[in-house]
């Protein structure tokens, strides 16, 4: 008895070492996201470089922290340890999380990283200028590298799988061309069908009331007045602008961002809510796991899945608005004071083809995601070459979304992602419109009268019934183990159709 | 000849794998700095332990870069070098200042370190209490023990010397208990003759005129149009701001803050430009000497020249206000419409003995601090008690200042200083304004149209004279070598007295 005890011990005492070890990564990844925030929020215009020098020099840091053989050294010491199984389900967990992180760091050559590093700074720097002179021929020998980088990537990770299951995968752990084909398919079949229906319909909302001219000063006061309401906490966070709305930090420091125009106040509304939804997921994380890698955010799409839900199915729902709607007049004045509870939430509720994904509408969104996973994935298998890509786009836009893109800036340069190698992450942001809806049904069974508390105000009774059964959980179960734990369901998207369906109809009056 | 060439070269190697590594602490510190910026500037007040621990991690990673032995071998290595000789001016500065550094700190057992560390936490905790509650009793345990801490310190900085001329030395390189004393003596004389002779002056300034309210968003538009006019780059730097105003960062990216009294715009006005002064010294460093040791400020002593001069010299005089009265009345409205030049000048120059020294005016602040010099140095020297430090303080207050200290929180807990354990930093600020004086004298000499200049806005001119022979020359110098290669003399309170003497002699008419 006694030999075990001390083994076990010394497992604990190994266990301890790895924790740290990964704590010391989390602080490192927090003065870097501080430091992140701090360039896109605040930095002097002239200190690019010098800042340059310091991110380079934290993320080399952090790097060479997270590929620590001592690392991979530990993992293996306890998990051929005798008395491994004994150990609990969440140290379990924190374990897999460290090995998974420290496999796909190790599998990448350091050269590697560097060269392919080097390249997405460069790559960027040409996308912004190309897509700004709408010139997609300057962009494609660049453009052309960071795909053969990513599919690199991909094979380093993992050698045996085809590489863009491989990249849905690294983004959305469990997902791959399989599981989001069978998702799609339905999903992209309604949608078509949802917007013809809006289309047909007689009932037309009234555009131009988003687009009445709103000072920024009237949308900060709106924006803080809604924030806290929605659950996020300023005092463990702040609301500033940026340029592109994203939102970072931990725990009890967590920074979301918006950006005011003054002809579009739903844009910012939108965003501010959509980045609060962000920040509140990180907020609501387990005191008692802070610094463990299960006291962390579970994958993107789940992260999505917050930002998502307030912004559109709370946002632009009409039981927050019945409550909401006369503080908002009372806010802007005179400027809504003609526009009617009915003619607003059909104003913000607009269905329309458009070319850019960013100011999608709720239902167009998705069709919007699957072309890009429908394009990326025949690029990657090898159907498409990059240099097909503009006439590609702009056929699947003219069939999925019935739009004529004008050029290459509005079609398929559009987007930041690919010329930072990001190839296969769009898909994880329908993943978040599935996984809203999903959670929003089994929330409606859970509490019969949310309609009537939204209307009153107490959005506070949903938030915490997001916190309890997806912020809280961290990481510690992958997306599709989640889901299941929470409403007894594989990923389908049938409730976010459903969900579409009735509102649009409703509104659209078909 | 071919075997010492090789030498060199290798001894070259050897001082370019020194500067790598100061370069790697310097880069350290300046996330340092920015995480410092951001604690006090836009923290969420919930996030303090987060950020407590993220603090902790940096400052233990820069102290251990900066104690690693192998920075140790290679200044031997160099130093004892047969090619030593041959090697430039900047690089044996360059190699000095590391020494001076790397000695100073490994001559610090690390346990006391973080031992000092974290009682100096503890004691300014119990400071703040202590000062608010006007409770000396409890402070006097924790202070005595910071005390002993710092003259442990001093100990095992240099065990031959006396302690005190250890702690002058080290926050003003060349400074001692001796030419303190040879510097303090005239000063004390002369200012207390001055001070006696305004108050029996029978011109009096209108002081009601700078308690006039002044709305923070007047106060922050002058305080945007007066920072690009001297000289600071709003490009490279931003002004916000914080309770107590303060200036980080370095090059381009140096960040200034102050804070806004609607009573009392003066006091507002003067720590911005106070504070710009301390930006432009930080800002104007050599580009070439980015990252070295050289390119780094020369003393605390010589950087308040830089800030105490924008302050006082320039932005209490008479020239400044001729050109930049008209502006202040346009930016201030009705506020001042009543006052006149000369009314305005006489109440921002009003001398008188008051309880706080970073309230001070120009003329009896440095009887302030000439006060914590001698008390400092009989606390040191053993000739007086911590205990005793009240009695001491106030007596002193009365035969120096003719001011009658209220209570402990007015008198001796007013500064921050020594809960910290910072005994022998407080004479810096009064060598900031020796030093700023002598150069102001020869200024004149070298542009002697100066105040046609000043009295036309041109305050670039003052700026350039003070970045070609200051802020240029980084830490190529010790204090005095710089004073002796711009002025050609020692340090002296000469031309203090002179530039005081003149200037309230002539608003007070006596």
């Amino acid at each position: 008895m006694e030999v075990i005890k001390k083994r076990y011990i010394r497992m604990k005492e190994k266990y301890k070492e790895l924790m740290s070890k990964a704590q010391e990564i989390q602080v490192i990844e927090e003065i870097s996201s501080l430091m992140g925030w701090d360039t896109l929020v605040m930095l002097p215009e002239g200190s690019v470089e010098q800042r340059g020098n310091q991110m380079a020099y934290i993320s080399k840091l952090a790097h060479l922290k997270s590929i620590d053989p001592l690392i991979g050294i530990i993992i293996k010491e306890i998990l051929e340890h005798p008395e491994y199984e004994k150990i609990s389900e969440t140290e379990k967990r924190n374990i897999y999380l460290v090995k998974r992180e420290y496999d796909k760091k190790t599998k990448l050559p350091t050269d590697f990283v560097a060269e392919f590093t080097k390249q997405s700074v460069i790559t960027h720097e040409i996308w912004k200028n190309a897509r700004k002179n709408n010139d997609f021929a300057t962009y494609l020998p660049f453009l052309e590298k960071m795909i053969e980088f990513g599919k690199k990537y991909a094979h380093y990770l993992n050698p045996d799988l085809s590489p863009y299951d491989v990249m849905l995968d690294f983004f959305e752990p469990g997902m791959s061309v399989e599981s989001y084909t069978r998702i799609f398919t339905p999903l992209k079949v309604a949608t078509v069908e949802l917007i013809k229906k809006c289309q047909n319909a007689s009932n037309k909302p009234d555009e131009t009331i988003i687009h009445r001219h709103c000072p920024t000063e009237i949308q900060k006061k709106i924006s803080d007045d809604i924030i806290p309401l929605i659950g996020y906490d300023l005092k463990r966070g702040r609301l500033d602008i940026a340029a592109h709305p994203f939102t970072t930090g931990s725990y009890d420091d967590v920074r979301i961002t918006t950006r005011y125009l003054e002809n579009h106040f739903t844009s910012s509304l939108f965003a501010t809510m959509h980045e609060a939804g962000h920040g509140c997921y990180d907020q609501n994380q387990k005191k008692e796991w802070r610094y463990q890698p299960i006291g962390n955010y579970c994958s993107m799409g789940i992260h999505e899945s917050s930002s998502r839900f307030y912004e559109n199915i709370i946002g632009r729902s009409e039981s927050f608005w019945k409550f909401y709607f006369s503080r908002f007049k009372e806010i802007t004045g005179t400027i809504f004071e003609d526009v009617t509870y009915e003619q607003f939430i059909f104003a913000i509720n607009s269905v329309k083809s458009s070319a850019i994904r960013v100011e999608a509408d709720e239902v167009t969104y998705n069709l919007h995601i699957i072309l890009r996973f429908e394009i990326e994935k025949d690029l990657i298998e090898g159907n498409i070459e990059v240099a097909d890509l503009p006439k590609v786009w702009n056929e699947k836009m003219r069939e999925m979304l019935g739009y004529d893109v004008q050029d290459d800036a509005e079609g398929v340069m559009q987007d930041v992602h690919w010329s930072g190698g990001m190839v296969g992450y769009f898909p994880t942001y329908s993943m978040g419109n599935i996984f809203g809806a999903q959670f929003f049904a089994k929330l409606k069974k859970d509490i019969p009268n949310w309609k009537e508390e939204l209307e009153n105000g107490n959005i506070e009774i949903v938030t915490n019934w997001f916190k309890e059964n997806i912020h809280e959980k961290g990481n510690m179960y992958d997306p599709s183990e989640l889901l299941k734990g929470v409403t007894g369901e594989e990923p389908t998207p049938k409730y976010l159709i459903d969900y579409l369906n009735e509102k649009y109809s409703k509104l659209y009056n078909f």
